[in-house]
């Protein structure tokens, strides 16, 4: 471990997954840290991120390893998982000599701060995960403000350190997120309901329109449609990773769902004005309270 | 009825409601006819449309009767329904000597043409649906380009003249629209399952999430849920009305969302990567083929 109070001013931060969210951390952090190294399996992503000025140098796993004070794996879920095993099995090729932080920003918490907890001691890591996205994704498509006022979730384990605490905060605050400390799995239940639930929602009614077999129904499809679908054409990667590392806080969400589903069909059914309202009335509500 | 080919240009028009789709149905038939009429039970919704010059004058259904060549009802579902019973019912005061036509503007179909059906034979009417709407209601947020390249439904009875439905195209293609002919009981179908069951599928995820009792869960709430549940925040009581009044096929359209559920629930449950993404590809697929 680094000595606590360590910041990241004077920090090399390695960063594995130049994507979207790989890319606009490298961005918000520039002007932050001493450098930011890259690490990407694709050549092109790699050459962008140099080009552009998005790191300052490029390298494996392995070079960014012998270097870096902060590891960020910021690929999707199921990747994340193998780099950490990677990681644990310290083949001599990614043993290192310094101890070194390692966050990640992947979409679920549980099994990735599970397989962190099996890193060797010299690792201090600690899970993350910034409340944002874009229906594009990708480097090119990389911001600098992308993480402004997002809730950045860090899942700590009982085996963070103090500064690696610390530093996480620092992070988040210094791309412009508000950091929130959750359990892992509290995190996932509650990114179950709000964040893979309506991509669900949105695919089964793509698969529900689709199965209606009408094509006038797509004339008839207007921003409603497109705004409720929208998730549905998000990376199947990216979403396979989060359905199956979250398996069982999704099959609770999906159960709830349609429970409620069933009240509100109930309520259609009565054909009573007022039991139907009062259905309606508290979604609305909140809906109008979240956003203004 | 009017002879046949009978335009536009020398119409006086009757808009009965001047919400957001009244409202911008008087802006965007601007130059297209020779006179506009508001009838508003709104008193302030009708002072508004008289001194922005959206409406030429004001007067109540009774006096728009005695002149209007057209009549539009731009009101929420039942409140058509009242009109046009009402109407059918012919107490003195609403007697015309004259024939007109008349269109409506609501959201399904069904119950409102078969309310047409029973207008006495100085009446020529004809059902129409504009594929379009905007999160905030009310004549202060209507624009001319509402209608503009949306599809606009018209759904003739047996008794439409071909005058009555020339004039509806004609009123169609004036504010932008394209027009779409179906009979009612099909547009209720798909208007069923591409927007009644987006808004219940809103409604049901705002109720699991608020279900779930964890006021963390709002910070947690990004711009995919945001999209998602955007619909939940619609007016009450023109969704009440739809609901009621397209009841036997959002219930069947809720069926067949929730067998969609239920596939992919049984797709993640398996644990299987190449199940899960065959269930999620064709939705990915429509939906960016759709929205570009």
């Amino acid at each position: 471990m680094d000595e606590p109070g360590f910041t990241l001013a004077g920090a090399r931060i390695a960063i594995v997954g130049l994507g979207l969210m790989g890319g606009s951390l490298a961005l918000a952090l520039k002007g932050h840290c001493d450098e930011i190294i890259g690490v990407d399996a694709d050549a092109s992503a790699l050459a962008f991120a140099l080009s552009r000025g998005i790191v300052h140098r490029a390298a494996d796993l392995e070079g960014a390893l012998a270097t870096a004070h902060l590891i960020v794996l910021a690929t999707p879920v199921r990747a994340i998982l193998e780099q950490l095993s990677a990681l644990s099995r310290q083949p001599p090729s990614f043993r290192i000599h310094h101890s070194a932080f390692i966050i990640d920003l992947g979409s679920t918490k549980s099994a990735i701060v599970s397989a962190m907890s099996h890193l060797p001691p010299n690792f201090d890591p600690i899970g993350g995960h910034p409340m944002c996205g874009k229906e594009t994704g990708g480097i090119a498509h990389a911001e600098a403000g992308l993480y402004r006022g997002k809730t950045f979730v860090l899942t700590p384990l009982a085996r963070t350190s103090p500064a690696a605490l610390a530093l996480a905060r620092e992070l988040a605050a210094a791309v412009g997120a508000e950091p929130l400390l959750l359990p892992a799995d509290r995190h996932d239940a509650l990114a179950a309901i709000v964040s893979h639930l309506p991509y669900a929602a949105a695919v089964a009614l793509m698969r529900a329109a689709i199965g209606a077999g009408d094509e006038r129904l797509w004339q008839l499809a207007a921003s409603g449609f497109r705004d409720t679908t929208r998730l549905a054409a998000g990376d199947l990667s990216m979403m396979t990773d989060i359905l199956l590392t979250n398996r069982a806080a999704i099959l609770h969400a999906l159960a709830a769902y349609r429970a409620e589903l069933d009240a509100l069909a109930a309520a259609i059914d009565s054909g009573d004005p007022a039991a139907l309202r009062a259905a309606l009335e508290p979604a609305q509500r909140k809906r109008r309270e979240l956003f203004k």
